[in-house]
């Protein structure tokens, strides 16, 4: 039985700050946590559930987790969920260690530069781990890798692919011969016959702001992604379906 | 002043039955309803908006809106709004006039068929208006085109996009030669290399389940999006990620 302490706990995980204070996250839905049981098993620290999907876990399962899972009510669930329509499900979760090392990076990165949307977060992450991408970097601003509208909208992802909060320069000072290209509305080269460095850093707008100006400078190419010749008024791509895009063209002219 | 009449009016409207019923619905949000101002003033029955807001509006629009703006406190936008953060401002619309009548397709027309997920929704609408897609046709059991998080997620775009509900059979009927494409996660071709016709309609399957099986002999070719090779375990692209690199691998074959 869930102790009052571990439903405070839980609940409290709602908070980006008490996430990190206490390096643990929550992720929920039934398709997610069935995957990290498969795969980050060790990072589990609890799994709540309702009986009926507990009918639905394999004996392995039952018995890997053992008395890491705990039954109970969807008021439960309800009340340290912060989805609008909780699951039957939910785990408890350590954040991997952190480390300040910047990798360098290969093939293709992604740099976020300060994406406030957690669903567009997630459904980046959801990309790159369709398209095998190194690393995303994030810039300070962005949302939280941990928020629980990422980690749905990544559908498992975010425990496949490798996040980091990291600014430019730091990224240019380990890596000072990396390519960086920025992305723009306009004007810039079609992404879909650019012929894209081996090794390059992606970099991905703000929602509403685009790519920084002070990283301006930085930049070796500016990339775009053409219009339809019948558009009639659209003012940009979603940031989600442009990296989408983007990598998707990056890995045709790599073929 | 805004009456109570008007108030149960309007917040009826969160419910798809009832903006049927009189069609109307409602959207939110400051850069949409900048935009419709411009654009589709014709259709705005009312705009409901703060006082704040309602000094950032130009005197043309102030004059060309005249007793059709009523101004409200925000607990009153928020007892109308269905998102999470209302805005400063709404507009009541009026729906297009529902056709039966099925036009040809002409260039990449999309056929969702049975995307489930507003925000998914909004956003192939928005991928639409930046391709200046023809159309896009709904199976009846997608997401309506006027959920608040469907409109808010097209960003103004469902003004410039057509949409319809129509069964695929019934597309068939009115255009037999059109070639009908499929989606799948593998082993389709490679969309990116894909000679597409000049003339099609590309199938968008739901999120869980894909096209619909009984679609399949109708369809001409199956299209994939190929993986990275450093790809480890994606399982699928979210749904409007796929459309955007789809309508642009066409833009590309077409150029």
């Amino acid at each position: 039985m869930l102790s009052k302490n571990q439903f405070k706990h839980l609940r409290s995980l709602r908070s980006k700050k008490n996430r990190y204070a206490c390096r643990q996250f929550i992720v929920e839905g039934e398709t997610i946590v069935g995957e990290l049981l498969n795969s980050l098993d060790n990072r589990i620290q609890l799994v709540l559930c309702t009986s009926r999907y507990q009918q639905s876990l394999s004996t392995q399962a039952l018995r890997q987790l053992g008395e890491r899972l705990i039954l109970c009510d969807e008021s439960v669930l309800r009340g340290i969920s912060s989805l609008d329509s909780p699951s039957p499900v939910l785990a408890l979760l350590d954040m991997p260690r952190e480390t300040n090392e910047i990798t360098p990076t290969r093939g293709l990165g992604l740099y976020l530069d300060g994406i406030r949307d957690p669903g567009n977060l997630g459904t980046i992450i959801r990309v790159a781990d369709w398209f095998g991408l190194h690393t995303i970097s994030l810039a300070a601003d962005c949302v939280d890798v941990y928020n629980p509208k990422t980690l749905q909208a990544s559908m498992g992802s975010f425990s496949r692919v490798e996040t980091r909060v990291a600014s430019l320069k730091s990224i240019q000072a380990a890596q000072p011969d990396l390519a960086l290209l920025g992305t723009c509305i306009d004007e810039g080269i079609d992404a879909l016959e650019f012929d894209w460095p081996a090794d390059a850093l992606l970099i991905i707008g703000s929602e509403s702001h685009g790519v920084r100006s002070e990283h301006e400078s930085a930049i070796s190419h500016w990339l775009s992604i053409p219009r339809g010749k019948t558009s009639t008024g659209a003012e940009s791509l979603n940031a989600a379906v442009a990296a989408g895009i983007l990598g998707a063209a990056y890995f045709r002219s790599c073929r």
